[in-house]
């Protein structure tokens, strides 16, 4: 009998009640949470066939569709983190030998490059210096070469603070017949995007950003033309999860029970598109505007420089250049331990060179700024 | 400029904050979280990286390797729900062509089918009737018959109410050079589990059931011997999100970003293994035991009859037999709408003919019998 056997407790803790220090989250993400999301978590959750339930994800669906400018009826929030929802993208869109095109200038091009091969895509890229980004006729260029199925860019690379312009690309990817897949992870919320106008077929996002939520419940959506694909692929998706075929039924009107929601989770994302919607998304796009101008002309007047050319600097994440002879690492620990305050470090080409600031959804306000240059001042 | 195009706002919609019915949550799953686990998930997040929030993961690593008996060095929480879980066992230990026997007694049997084929497994499966189980004798034979690498398990049938005794199993996968792959969803903190002494190789579960947390980051673990047949396969892991080789730095000592964490899931999970830990992994499967057993004589005392017999029926789900000319639905309805219970309704095999009633975790009370059958009482 079970019960009977004796209980190994080398592993058992004995832990204090949660206690955490209330940290201003100004790095790459996640950024703090709006009291009123964080609020709206802690609500006893309803189950995930809960007729209550249902209509909080009709509201999800809609209000994701605002946010990204796109009537795309699939439409819907992944059950995992950005990177979740950056894999489901692929996962339904690449089949094995499909040519795709990736635009490598920052370490998140890399990743989907890495997931490409994984779902056996026939992997193509181009690349550019960390900080910059690739012109419509570099696309062009590209695409005439590599024929791909998919292209795909990052619209704002967290790694770099770097703005892709997509103008133009949507016609250029259906003159190929080529899906346009775009990571809108740092963008959505703070940077102006209009998925539909832009042609683009599959998007991504997270919830820790821009939106001003907590990460864990991801923004994803697909056109009709991603959908065909989709509808004409002769295998099942590798990824259960992710499968869009089958997550279609949970969000749509059949409502067939996949997996069981993170319903606190979506609590706080409804909570959150809430906000953003009262405020209007292209008044959200401003306020973030404002707010990092106040930011880049606050940190030139330390002596500070960036690392991106000014038109096509993120409004939600900086990069910073480390003046010689600072210790980034040093001073970034300081901040944090000194004053409650991250900022990130670089990655890749730009490890050691530059910190990342982020100002983003509820974090995106004057004082932060005014908080972190207060703290520079002391730490530098 | 994109700034300057026009805002389309057909999918805006204005929303009032949110607003949700409190209900008693009696279904398969989710269960109402502990107040204090909620609470927690309202905390302002930190950081990913932060060194406040690494030492959480470790609490929470070890207390995961307390409530399942395991030693395992790999044992984290994956950024997904228990369905995520499941797949992550599914992706880190089937290589294409791998023989693969699956356990098929209910509807998540069915799932690992489904899952273990999408990665391209060789999959053969042995099945019962739903609400029994496989007898060690039967099991040896389907062993000697298929000579899988891989045996796949559901410990405690979510569709059934069924349990699945181990013992003896992790000696019989030794015996066939096998790993033995355990579906916990819906017994981790309700049901005994002694993992290790099992010589479970795979397992997985949920936050949301016997531990008393909302849904979202589930448990995983995986044995050195798992682990082994992970290193030595010649390709990446299908799968990027769930990949335990780069999850295994992210939560190992070398604490390399991998994707953000949902940080205040955590919190939630945390509290919810302190609690747990508190009272002891055997106090709680013994309160599981009563509650159930309380459960069970009182839905005889109005007339009702239980599906599973009595020696493997879980503590932590019961299936409830639909008497003659009552309308199921109907009364899970009015359950819903008039008492504010949820139950949950038969799938598959069972669709129509049970009730699932689910005790656990923080619902896992006298109170909430009481309080169903009750319910129960004027709906019948």
């Amino acid at each position: 009998m079970t019960l009977a056997m004796s209980i190994v407790t080398n592993q058992l803790k004995q832990l204090t009640p949660l206690s955490v220090p209330d940290r201003l989250l100004l790095g790459p993400g996640p950024c703090n949470a709006h009291p009123t999301v964080l609020q709206a978590m802690s609500t006893t959750p309803l189950g995930h066939l809960d007729p209550a339930f249902l209509q909080i994800m009709d509201e999800i669906q809609s209000l994701l569709r605002y946010v990204w400018q796109t009537d795309n009826p699939h439409t819907i929030a992944v059950s995992g983190t950005g990177s979740a929802a950056m894999e489901a993208t692929i996962a339904n869109s690449v089949e094995p030998g499909d040519v795709m095109l990736i635009g490598v200038a920052g370490y998140f091009g890399n990743r989907l490059v890495d997931m490409a091969g994984r779902y056996g895509a026939d992997v193509r890229s181009i690349s550019k210096p960390w900080g910059q980004n690739f012109t419509l006729d570099e696309l062009r260029a590209a695409m005439a070469e590599h024929r791909p199925k998919i292209l795909g860019l990052v619209h704002a690379e967290t790694s770099t603070g770097c703005r892709q312009p997509i103008e133009g690309v949507g016609e250029l990817c259906r003159e190929y017949d080529c899906l346009l897949l775009l990571d809108t992870v740092t963008s959505l919320g703070g940077v102006p995007i209009h998925l539909d106008k832009w042609g683009v077929d599959l998007a991504y996002s997270c919830s820790q950003k821009g939106l001003g939520c907590a990460p864990g419940a991801s923004p994803f959506t697909m056109s009709p033309r991603a959908m065909a694909k989709l509808l004409a692929r002769p295998t099942k998706v590798p990824n259960w999860y992710l499968d869009m075929l089958l997550l279609g039924k949970y969000w749509g009107a059949e409502r067939v029970y996949h997996h069981t929601a993170p319903i606190n989770l979506y609590y706080g994302l409804r909570e959150a598109l809430r906000l953003v919607s009262e405020e209007g998304i292209d008044n959200s796009w401003a306020r973030h505007q404002a707010n990092v101008e106040y930011l880049w002309s606050s940190l030139e007047s330390i002596g500070l420089k960036m690392h991106v050319e000014k038109q096509y600097r993120l409004p939600t994440l900086t990069t910073v250049c480390i003046p010689d002879g600072v210790d980034g690492k040093a001073v970034a620990k300081q901040l944090l331990t000194e004053h409650n305050i991250e900022v990130g470090g670089g990655l890749g080409e730009l490890a050691g060179k530059v910190w990342r600031v982020g100002l983003m959804g509820y974090n995106s306000r004057p004082e932060s700024v005014d908080r972190l240059i207060g703290a520079l001042k002391q730490v530098i």
